[in-house]
């Protein structure tokens, strides 16, 4: 099932994906040589918008957390990406060290995990769980719902290496975003694939640095294919020195929203939208959806109060906020039995390998899908994004999802461009 | 639907398939560090035989013509992989110029050109089809039986490149086997990739050279997972210096045949095989299944008479025949509704991309079913070969198509090596 699209616009509908369409083979062909000169991150997920005038990645996820919410169908394909994977990143790999997230009652997260594990053992990679957690003290199993386990065991330091009792991995993969900072025990270690590398982390990335690569990717990639590159990238601005607990910076956050709200207006009329323009206030460095605010005027975020202002001050791992990106609100205008549907697209490599829609009956469309306590229930795409179909309509199942697999790549290059240039200095990393 | 596995084997059955599973992680490891030293053939299939005791390649086809009978199911693997393989051979490549068989009217290949042409397509590449037929003189529509068309354009030489009016390919893609030599237009090509490289044709290729570098490989193969190499290696012995029609050669063959048999009977006492061997003599050089014979007594190969040597001199493209290979034969066990069923390996860059059954109702499980005029059905894999499930037992369809894909990969390895061992010397290429 693909969800309904119903949009507020009375221009040509399905213009883009037409486009993606009839441009399919120089789309590919521009990829090829895209990765030919950056490395791609050996995972990511990109969270979609589709209003239908426009196709825009959101967020660009490096440690991603859904792998069990992909249709089982297209296992194949991940399990070939991620051999791409470890054959360009780890080629001599024979053991592996997965080192999660801390969340041991997520049963959700624990069966992404449990995928993860099982597509890595199929690359030929002998894959032990490493828990940061301090109270995994011994190899401790918890039991999935779906009747499999997984055993977490004890991180162990020797010298500039990192193991577990019995286990010398060559290669550490992360599925831990680091929004705390990076633990002692991961720092300085050498002769050791660390992926991805330590700056990826959320301790370091920050939304406004992946956006203005995102942005060049996208005018790079528009002109190819002769598009607005607005169709497919959110304006954004960025606001730092901000305290929300003190309510320093809120006249200069209250400008850039004003700003960027003239600028989404202007290009409404441009493409005779009706709907009402919105901004999304991020945590620059925020994951999880924590710190995250829907504005629809300037006034909103002069006049916070204390509830909105300790919701914003703090996101995961109780770290402050001091820095914020003003997105622009891209409209979800997707639903599934009226309730408002948002993809999420899977890579491994540079290929798509799957996706989902997370579908939330209890929110409006102009909100934030991915937020704490949030309870969407995925529904698996139900074809790959790798065939593209002249024969059918742009909005047909295998040309949506075509659109959905080229826009996060576009966002999974910028990543990697990102990761590149914010590579540290050789003197910092030895610190 | 997977075929029934009836073996005459009395020893322990699945004991390979087994083998393959509990293996599977080092299985993998050992492909992957295998493809760092070795360039994969741009696509390649592999026909296997299955007798239960023994599950052995007997060919490896590198100019594969039965993409159309692949699983739709797995299309998108096959373009994964096939961007892989642009991607490591000619990853700037804009335009494709494929050069097919000289089969206008064989429905079943032309659908195969144009699913090769769709998935190639999908990769981001301009293709168009440049026959070698000499009454090829403009442009050529073909209708196909599935409704689409393939438009045959005659090549034009321009210097050291090659090309169609108004097309400047980057790169050559062959799907003819150069069976009868490499025809002056293809010789002396420069500046443009051309894949495979002309010494994987027929001309040159010895299925001998193939057999001696795949001993090599399932020797090694063999010692990491702890099997007699003989489970998945045929014997083979070779004859030259044979003419058929002169009667000369007959002696020297018909004692390679009777040593290879004595070699075999071994065997199958020390496996507790109670069936009858059997060696193939084949054309060194041949293909399509022409200049095959089965011999079960070096007798038969003493007394042909004038049909069978006819029958033995000559092989596609009217080429005479005088050197053969003898293989060892490998009973097919397998059978669908009482039919033989023979399973054939597809693999784009060093994946495995998809298989088929052959399933022939006349032959018995010792003859080859590869035969000219042989009308097979394509019975197509249900399960992709990447997805070995050890929760199932070692002949559920996983892990039986994954023990193909294992084999099959055995093969193609087998012929990467060949093709850089078989090289010619910058001289002889120049000539």
């Amino acid at each position: 099932m693909v969800p309904h699209l119903t949009t507020a616009l009375t221009g040509p509908l399905l213009e883009l994906e037409k486009r993606f369409l009839d441009h399919a083979t120089e789309i590919e062909r521009w990829m090829r040589v895209q990765w030919q000169d950056h490395l791609p991150p050996f995972y990511g997920s990109t969270d979609l918008r589709n209003s239908g005038f426009k196709l825009a990645p959101v967020d660009l996820n490096l440690f991603p957390g859904g792998f069990n919410n992909l249709n089982d169908a297209f296992m194949p394909l991940c399990v070939q990406a991620a051999q791409a994977a470890i054959e360009r990143i780890c080629p001599d790999a024979r053991q592996l060290l997965l080192i999660p997230e801390n969340h041991t009652r997520n049963q959700f997260y624990l069966q992404n995990v449990a995928k993860l594990v099982s597509v890595l053992q199929l690359t030929g990679l002998d894959v032990r769980l490493g828990s940061l957690l301090p109270e995994i003290t011994a190899p401790t199993t918890l039991e999935l719902a779906n009747g499999s386990t997984l055993t977490l065991e004890p991180l162990e330091r020797r010298g500039a290496r990192l193991g577990l009792a019995d286990f010398e991995p060559c290669a550490v993969l992360l599925n831990n975003d680091l929004s705390g900072g990076v633990p002692p025990i991961l720092k300085g270690l050498d002769d050791q694939w660390l992926i991805p590398p330590l700056h990826a982390g959320w301790h370091v990335r920050r939304k406004s640095i992946h956006a203005a690569v995102y942005d060049r990717v996208a005018r790079d990639f528009a002109s190819v294919i002769g598009i607005d590159p607005w169709r497919i990238n959110p304006e954004f601005g960025v606001c730092s020195q901000i305290d929300f607990h003190e309510r320093t910076g809120e006249e200069h956050l209250a400008d850039e929203v004003d700003r960027l709200l003239a600028r989404i207006r202007e290009k409404y009329r441009e493409y005779e939208v009706t709907e009402t323009p919105f901004v999304v206030v991020k945590a620059d460095a925020g994951t999880y959806g924590m710190g995250v605010m829907t504005v629809r005027d300037a006034s909103e975020v002069r006049g916070l109060n204390r509830r909105q202002r300790n919701k914003m001050s703090v996101v995961k791992e109780g770290l402050e906020v001091h820095e914020v990106i003003i997105q622009e609100g891209v409209h979800t205008f997707e639903t599934v039995d009226d309730a408002v549907a948002e993809p999420v697209v899977y890579m491994m490599d540079h290929y798509v390998v799957g996706g989902f829609y997370r579908v939330h009956t209890e929110r409006a469309r102009d909100e934030n899908l991915n937020a704490p306590g949030m309870h969407f229930k995925p529904l698996a795409f139900e074809t790959c994004c790798s065939l593209p179909d002249c024969r059918q309509g742009p909005d047909a199942a295998p040309n949506r999802f075509y659109a959905y697999g080229v826009v996060a790549r576009l966002a999974l290059l910028a990543a990697s461009i990102e990761i590149e240039e914010t590579m540290p200095a050789e003197a910092e990393l030895a610190a």
